[in-house]
């Protein structure tokens, strides 16, 4: 037994060690090279550090070298209060607004108690937002210890890019926005005077180029894939049960929510995008809505959508169209899609009176906030449930993804990765809140076993893709 | 070892079947008699059994003897579809409306799968209510098992009730309605055909009227306790932290919500009782609100109220008088106390109108329903949550018990120990149905760590009694 473990050892245990890593930690920095900020960068005994600086944009310390497949390891030490991250297949940008801006993937690292989302994949200034939040699982938001030495693993290989925080998998995306760059230590701007002089140091950034593929990690069974490649389905994705409800090039699987068949006109599909067309804003007054012809009882729905200035639509779920006759767009619980920032839905005026036996009298006269981007139509107010701070805005003319979970009742809206709203549609304190809402007067509301998943004709063009569904068992 | 087991057992190992039971079960029925209905009881093979009919009240066969403190064991088996009982210390009504019908404590039967209530104590034909519901406990109401025989025990020594079905407790009640009185099988009326003859069968009725003491049976641990007793506090109730809030003879504890010391007018203390006075109907206009002395955190708290012929009252809760600077009563979580048959706010009708840039539309006129007695004043409507029914109502000049548990932002309202409402007060749903609410002007509405109980004052009579309170940790 112990002779057959020696050489499996020879042949397997080895594998990691006699890979070729090259160290980027040398004598001096001269691999090295500052872009963008005005921090300074030390090295010292294997280990590069550098403090926070107040009136600087955040500063870089960038390889001279572009990477574009690789397995990358460090560890890292980052005083606590500071925000910083690992940059790789990153550029500068020419762009006139943009120009000398680092851009590209980062690795975040983040002493953010609340948040916790350090091995997150950030889009630094391009998109804006987290690519990988760490938002699917615990563990991995409590991979990340403060106050010590962390272990960091960035492999990109391809389209897939997958980390880990001190052995535990924190993120695991497909996506395609960049294939190569320089690899940078972030120093992030600071607007704390408290956080003035704190360190971030590195130590043991090691690289690997060749032979990736027989030295990547097994994937861990918490990690959730996000995958933004446009009309594809990774085999993991395929094996969770996730299934296209729209092809890309047909009404396939569709139909008007009032006919038998897909509208003549108001939609249109083309180049993977399935898109409704700009009327009067009205609500189902030229194509319609359209909805799936199978129903669904427990689901995960991902889609991503695209709003036009000031547009209005939504996703409706749990909908039947024989049960409730309405006269504009079916009903159903809705996650709404609207632009915040032009549509007077997201701050609506409304008053209540209370009828007193003889007058009307005014009780109350308020904003109503339950209309933005990602509510829960007219019912609850999408929020950011993940981060200390506001929910992360909806522009016009970029693309967003929605997800809706329901599961057993409770229903969970997430905006671009976030969740933004929870509720369980069969609790007592839902159906009060129903009762409030202009659905009171449809019996059951929310509460149907199965429904139609719904895209929603408001008169405002808005696009869709990606559009998928996984049932729960 | 085993000369010791032989002795012990010797000793205590026999206590019961030495203790002097007595068969209710004879050759023939001449120790029972029938009341009330027209159902008929036969006897064989030591089985007492009767069939369900049509067009009958509720028919008893009773003991000619009466029974005070006593042990009484049965196994009864019921067909499913029927509801049936046992009463004990039951008594023949004399009143001219109720003339010969049979009340009492109930020992009840219940083979609804829904509800499961067998082994709960009914106030037969006086109260009209289930002195104790099977409310509490899960493993209680799973004791029973339907389309079998079931072995029943009842121990009414003094003021204490406590029933077991097939080992497991099911009843703790303390109560003085009833201290003697006949033990009668019930075979209940029917209004579905599909009843008509089943069937009913009890067996090895025996019972001990002896040695009582010697002969109870330990509480188990997931039972609760239910105190009819006035300004008393069992042993147990006090090994669980429970305290009065109101002594029964002053006002200490208690304070004016607007001033320093208790109002001098407007409220009566009186024969363990605590009265707000009748004035104008108006809110906080006389003696006005008042509110503990002391802050409450996580508890639990109950009380009994009485309501006067159309009157509004409430008890709120994290209170906190400084922070909402409100004209009326102060600002709180509040358990409606509401004549719901003869006061408007059962019923108020709303009219909302939206305001769109030009006009207000009005889009929705809705009769309110969230301020009945029990209901989460303006929020959440109080139903029945434990029957398939709707909530059993509260008369004018009745004593009605009212419990408020909060846990962790987990709350519940209790309404004559059925729970009527529960919700999360820091979850998002709830916070989306304040915004809803005349509440939504107080920032944080309903989120405070602690506050005062409140009584309020609405210018109607209310009395309250046996106000006690538990801290829970």
């Amino acid at each position: 037994m112990n002779k057959i473990f020696v050489i499996f050892f020879l042949l397997f245990g080895f594998t990691n060690s006699q890979a070729q890593w090259v160290s980027l930690i040398k004598e001096d920095l001269k691999n090295w090279e500052i872009k963008q900020g005005n921090a300074q960068f030390k090295i010292s005994d294997g280990v590069i550090s550098a403090t926070s600086i107040l009136n600087s944009p955040s500063t870089y310390l960038a390889t001279k070298e572009f990477y574009s497949d690789f397995i990358l390891e460090f560890e890292v030490f980052v005083d606590k209060g500071l925000n910083s991250g690992v940059q790789f297949r990153s550029l500068i940008n020419d762009d006139a607004n943009e120009r000398n801006k680092v851009y590209g993937y980062q690795c975040e690292l983040d002493t953010d108690e609340y948040r916790r989302w350090s091995g997150g994949i950030y889009d630094q200034s391009r998109r804006g937002l987290f690519l990988y939040p760490l938002s699917f699982s615990e563990k991995s938001r409590m991979s990340f210890k403060n106050n010590e030495w962390n272990k960091f693993r960035i492999e990109a290989i391809g389209n897939i890019i997958k980390t880990w925080v001190n052995g535990i998998q924190c993120s695991y995306l497909i996506d395609n926005s960049s294939n190569t760059g320089f690899i940078a230590l972030q120093i992030h701007s600071i607007n704390k005077v408290e956080n003035v002089g704190k360190k971030v140091s590195w130590k043991n950034i090691k690289i690997l180029t060749k032979d990736l593929e027989k030295n990547v990690r097994r994937n861990q069974s918490h990690v959730r894939v996000i995958n933004n490649l446009d009309n594809f389905l990774s085999d993991d994705e395929i094996n969770e049960g996730w299934k296209f409800l729209f092809d890309g090039k047909s009404s396939s699987g569709w139909k008007s929510a009032r006919g038998k068949s897909f509208p003549k006109h108001g939609w249109k599909i083309n180049d993977g995008i399935l898109k409704v067309l700009r009327s009067d804003g009205g609500e189902s007054k030229n194509g319609g809505d359209i909805i799936t012809i199978d129903k669904y009882s427990d689901f995960e729905l991902e889609l991503d959508f695209k709003i036009s200035k000031g547009a209005n639509s939504g996703i409706k779920y749990y909908v039947d169209t024989e049960r409730y006759q309405a006269s504009g767009s079916s009903i159903g619980l809705e996650f709404q899609i609207l632009d915040d920032f032009n549509h007077s839905d997201a701050n609506k005026e409304i008053y209540v009176y209370e009828y007193d036996g003889k007058n009307k009298v005014l009780v109350k006269n308020y904003i109503k906030s339950n209309r933005t981007v990602a509510s829960l139509y007219d019912l609850i107010k999408a929020e950011n449930l993940m981060e200390n701070r506001s929910k992360r805005p909806v522009y016009p003319e970029t693309w967003h993804r929605a997800r809706i979970i329901s599961n057993d009742g409770k229903v969970e809206h997430w905006l671009d990765n976030i969740k933004v709203l929870e509720y369980n549609r069969f609790s007592q304190v839902f159906k009060s809140l129903v009762e409030y809402s202009k659905y009171s007067k449809y019996k059951q509301f929310g509460q149907l076993n199965e429904g139609h998943i719904l895209l929603q004709d408001h008169g405002d063009e808005v696009s869709f893709k990606n559009i998928k569904i996984r049932n729960i068992k």
